[in-house]
């Protein structure tokens, strides 16, 4: 049975733009489909949430604490030891944030990632990838 | 007596982009000098820290709470339910978090800031828009 206070449609660009993970206790994690950096989103899975202060205190440190988790494996398994983490939501407002793996010799340091268009991964990169996130969910 | 262990320097870049608004438990509070965007800092007054992940567990929940208040307080002087909330450091490696308030005809929206240049501030809208924020550590 599904816990219907909690319940959360993932939004539909989301589903155009990313792909699935796993899921942590209050966030749901995706990897953007855009090969010139890895990657991902943490979804808190509450209803009609843009910001974090509309989040409970509760959820608001439980979030801390997840992006704390989600920073470390990123950094661990794509070998880096910069992140940018980014609440943003000009385009989709429901709340997410995003947590983007940067290298020195990336498509735009040390700018933003916003300043180029994104490039979808190949099938096989794709695989490669979401298998390397996934593993550290299990 | 300074409380060596909590001092921190702030890096010279921050001086010359930004101005000092106040104190909070974990954080420095400084507007950052571009008239485009109502946008401060939130520097952790802890040394040698590039990444939230750095903190300790005590710190980065206060981090939270601090973000949380900052939020509030820049969403409701500056009239606006749309923030950015960022954690990018690609230039300055210390650690800094960015609190901007967006709206929907600010200069680059629903663009991030980042891909246009700053405008500092005229001496008038500088004082005004400082005094604003300091009022509310008051």
């Amino acid at each position: 049975m599904y816990n219907l206070k909690f319940m959360n449609k993932i939004n539909k660009k989301f589903i155009k733009t990313s792909h699935l993970i796993g899921e942590l206790k209050l966030c749901t994690l995706r990897l953007i489909d855009n090969m010139n950096f890895p990657w991902i989103i943490l979804i808190p899975k509450r209803a009609n949430i843009t910001d974090i202060t509309e989040l409970k205190t509760k959820d608001q440190l439980l979030l801390m604490e997840e992006i704390v988790h989600s920073s470390k494996f990123m950094k661990k398994i794509f070998n880096s030891k910069k992140l940018n983490v980014e609440k943003i939501g000009n385009i989709v407002p429901q709340l997410h944030i995003h947590i983007i793996v940067r290298k020195k010799n990336d498509l735009t340091w040390p700018l933003s990632v916003w300043v180029t268009k994104g490039k979808s991964y190949d099938k096989k990169t794709l695989s490669y990838t979401l298998n390397k996130v996934k593993k550290v969910l299990k």
